[in-house]
Parts: structure tokens; C-alpha cells; sequence
């Protein structure tokens, strides 16, 4: 099984495909759209891409390539925690270090470790979080590099320290994308996109009155611009249930009647810690 | 008037500051929440945030300052569109750049034309685009730097290029904070939040109903995770009228007896181009 991901190795993207399927042959990409391509053209038999950040939000690249994408189905989800950490040269201690290297975003995630731990470090922005441990490898100094534990059993550094990151509820949800989606389980659930030709009130509340009256919960709603006209929006749903269940099923039906573009990502097994 | 914005100055932050208002005495804040301490504590009269990108959705950190603070109202909305552009130190043309300073995130804006202008410049980190404008007027090499128009008046720049950022359709929408909102104008929106106490299919399709059946037409729907319970979700929902229009005012009223939180944001003016 080949999976695809957004690399370099060491990201938190790899770990998710780890997670994943361990035994997995992974291949790195340079974009989310590279995997969806290489999806298409059957040199990977999965993709996994990042859609969600509980402190971010949605992955506006990963909703895209779902709603615009063709022959592509979402048939796992996997959560991650954002686990940032402290990396140097082996031998070194927090002492020695005289700068920290990191993408900006990164080093912003630490910003009171690095107030309080490192009060006198140069704080230097880095292309990635990777990059950066490859700069504290190279560095003739004592440099240290803030990056998930995973680039640590890559390149040959040690974790001074390890979730310094100054929110502690930070996790990523990822999907795993392939050629079809998964069969029901019991636990599933399931994510729709739709849009409407006109702009009046009451469409999206029409489409929800199919699901209210069957019971089926709603996970998550996200509108989206159309990229065509401002102003008009594609509604994302998550929702409980799998599309094989009837009264799923039913009310994805009568939705699609409704919709101008409609559109099911797929159904899959609810993640479980 | 004091206007409060994320700096430092050259930002697209202070590109709204300016637009708002441009004879208003600027004041940069090192983040939102300093922003919104300042208000509360009437160091400043508003302040300007980023609330929403066209390619990267809402800004959270934003949405969780409109969520917690009391206080604190919308009272209008400014959309400028995100103009990458290339600048150098006054005499240099873009044959004699060596790098290119930014950072990532619009250093990543702008691939398409780094790759086919300046394909062997070496590209390099920065911890912000202003950062960059500082590193290029420093250094005795010809280094370019990717920031706002707005870092040219500021610092000792010319502007090689301009609108280079890969997708023509990049805007920021930013609203202005203050003590109250606006008084109705005739062409105004609306933005609340509300939440519910338990987690069973129907509640927000029972909010929405209020406001369908009342013709008042949705602009914007987003969940928030609540930082308390996994996937409980705060709804934040952008509609169109003023909450002093009677039948707002009225729907208001019924979603507010249905939820167990319920914040209406503020009324205000819709930004016209």
C-alpha cells in the first residue's frame, strides 16, 4: 500500500500517515494538490491531508481539492495532538543554546516557553518546521529547533523538552482520501458539500429540515465562498450516520433535489482515541 | 480618535487602520487580545482586527476575542485585497536580487512568480513581511524583500513588482471594535453566536428556523469547537439586517431563549468597494 502525504519527512502530516498504517510504503509530496494528482493517476492507493486545526480551523486547501476534485472519497478520519518540541545537537543542554530556530508560526505557538526558558536566544524564522532541524545539524553553534517529536528519530538530535507549546488543546484532524470510501461500521459518520443557484433565505434551512426530521445530528457546518461569485457560499456538513443507513440516505436524497451542486465527500469510521 | 491594529506598522492590518479612517492616530498592539485589553481599559477608542481571508477562512484567534470579551461590539467591516509585492532598496533592479526575504506564508503566496523571475534567487525565512522590508534596507547585498505596498512609505523601499501573490482573489476582511455598535443605515448585517446545552439533531435547525421564516436571509454559518467539550460546537452565523429591524430583533429574541450562550456581535454597516 502506497500512501501519500505532504512532506518533508518529520512533519506532523507524516505522523498522521504513520498513525495511519504503519506498514504503509510513504511517499512524500510537495503539495496537498500533488497528492491528489498522484491519487488520480493511481500512483498512490492513499492520501492523507490535513483538514482541521482545533485553534485554526479548516484547511482551506484540503476543503477545496474535496469540493472541486473528482473520483476522490474520504474513507478515514485521524486526530493528532500538536505536540511541539525543543531539538539539539546531541550532548547540548538548554544552557548552551544561543538561538531558536523554527517557522514563524511555530515559534509563535511557543511563545512563553521561549519568554521564560530562553529569554536571551536569538529567535530565527525558518522555512519549515524541518528545515529547521536540519539548520541546528549543520549549525556550528548551539542552535536548538522548535519541530514535532518525529523529526527527532530522523535526523540525529535530542528533545530538551517536549509540548511547549503555549496552548495545550491543539490537535489536527487529518483524512485518509482514496478511490472509494468505507463501509459502515455502526460508528460513522459522513461529510457533504452543496450550493445553491440563488441567494434566499431559507435554503440552507430547508436542506437541514431533511436531517432534523430524521434525527440525524450534525457534526460540524462550514460555509466556504464560491470562488465564482462573492457572496455565495458551499455549505460543508459533517453529520452522524452512514450514507448506507436509510434515513441518511433519504435525506441525502431530497438535499440533492434541493442543491444546485451537491456533493458527498464520503463515509467513514468516527475516530477513536 | 485612537485606532488600535496589530503591528507593526506596514502591515495589511494597518492598510485597514488607514482605510477606515486615515486622519485617526494609529496605535500597534503586539496581538488582538492587547488590542481588546486596550479597549476595555479605554487606552483606545476601537481597534481594527483581521476576522476572515478569502483563502483561509476565519481568523480564529479573532473569533475567540469576539467570543469571550464582553464589552466589545462590531460597529463596521473593511475588505482590502492581499497585494503581495517585491521591493528593494532604492537603485536595484530585480536582475540583481540574490534573495528573497519573507515570511513563509507569503513567501508561499507568491511561488509561481519567484519560480519564473527570480529562480535563483536564494529564498529565505522571515518571522514577518515588515521583518523582511528591515533585512532588506540592512543588508550591503541587493536582497529583495515580499511585503505590503503599505512597508514602502514606511521604509527607504522602491517597489520592483507589484500583485505578485499566485491567485488574483486574496482579500481580508477586518472589522472594527468598539464600545457600541452602529445605528441602523438601511444596508447592514448582523453577527451573533450562540451555543446549546446539549448536543441532539435539530437545535440549530430550530435557530434557523426563526430566522427563515422571518425572510431574513443568511450571509455566513461557522461552528467552533468550544474549547471546554470535544465536539460541542459554538455556531456563528453572519445575517443580513439590522438587529433593530423589527423582525431581526424578534428572531433574535427566539434563538436567544433556545440556547444556553447567545451573543449578538453587533450591527453595522455592509462594506461597499
Amino acid at each position: 500500500m502506497r500512501l501519500g502525504y505532504l512532506g518533508p519527512a518529520g512533519t506532523f502530516t507524516e505522523m498522521a500517515a504513520q498513525n495511519y498504517e504503519n506498514s504503509a510504503e510513504r511517499v512524500a509530496f510537495p503539495s496537498n494538490a500533488s497528492i491528489t494528482d498522484a491519487l488520480r493517476n493511481s500512483i498512490i492507493d492513499y492520501g492523507v491531508l490535513a483538514i482541521e486545526n482545533s485553534l485554526q480551523g479548516g484547511v482551506p486547501d484540503t476543503l477545496d481539492l474535496l469540493i472541486h476534485e473528482s473520483g476522490m472519497s474520504i474513507l478515514n478520519e485521524i486526530v493528532i495532538p500538536i505536540e511541539q518540541c525543543l531539538m539539539v545537537r546531541q550532548g547540548f543542554e538548554i544552557s548552551d543554546i544561543v538561538a531558536v530556530y523554527s517557522h514563524p508560526n511555530a515559534l509563535g505557538q511557543c511563545r512563553i516557553f521561549l519568554r521564560q526558558n530562553l529569554p536571551d536566544a536569538e529567535i530565527i524564522a525558518s522555512m519549515s518546521t524541518v528545515a529547521a532541524v536540519q539548520q541546528v545539524v549543520e549549525s556550528d553553534k548551539c542552535v536548538g529547533a522548535i519541530a514535532p517529536r518525529r523529526a527527532s528519530e530522523i535526523y540525529d538530535v535530542s528533545i530538551l523538552a517536549s509540548g511547549i507549546q503555549d496552548e495545550p488543546n491543539n490537535e489536527t484532524r487529518f483524512v485518509v482520501v482514496g478511490a472509494s470510501d468505507s463501509p459502515k461500521t455502526g460508528n460513522d459518520k459522513t461529510s457533504i458539500c452543496f450550493s445553491f443557484a440563488e441567494d434566499r433565505p431559507g435554503l440552507l434551512y430547508n436542506a437541514m429540515r431533511e436531517l432534523a426530521q430524521r434525527d440525524i445530528n450534525l457534526l460540524k457546518v462550514e460555509s466556504r465562498p464560491t470562488k465564482e461569485i462573492l457572496g455565495r457560499y458551499i455549505f460543508l456538513i459533517d453529520l452522524s450516520g452512514h450514507r448506507d443507513d436509510p434515513n441518511v440516505n433519504e435525506a441525502l436524497d431530497l438535499i440533492r433535489n434541493q442543491a444546485d451542486m451537491f456533493k458527498i465527500f464520503g463515509s467513514y469510521p468516527v475516530f477513536v482515541k
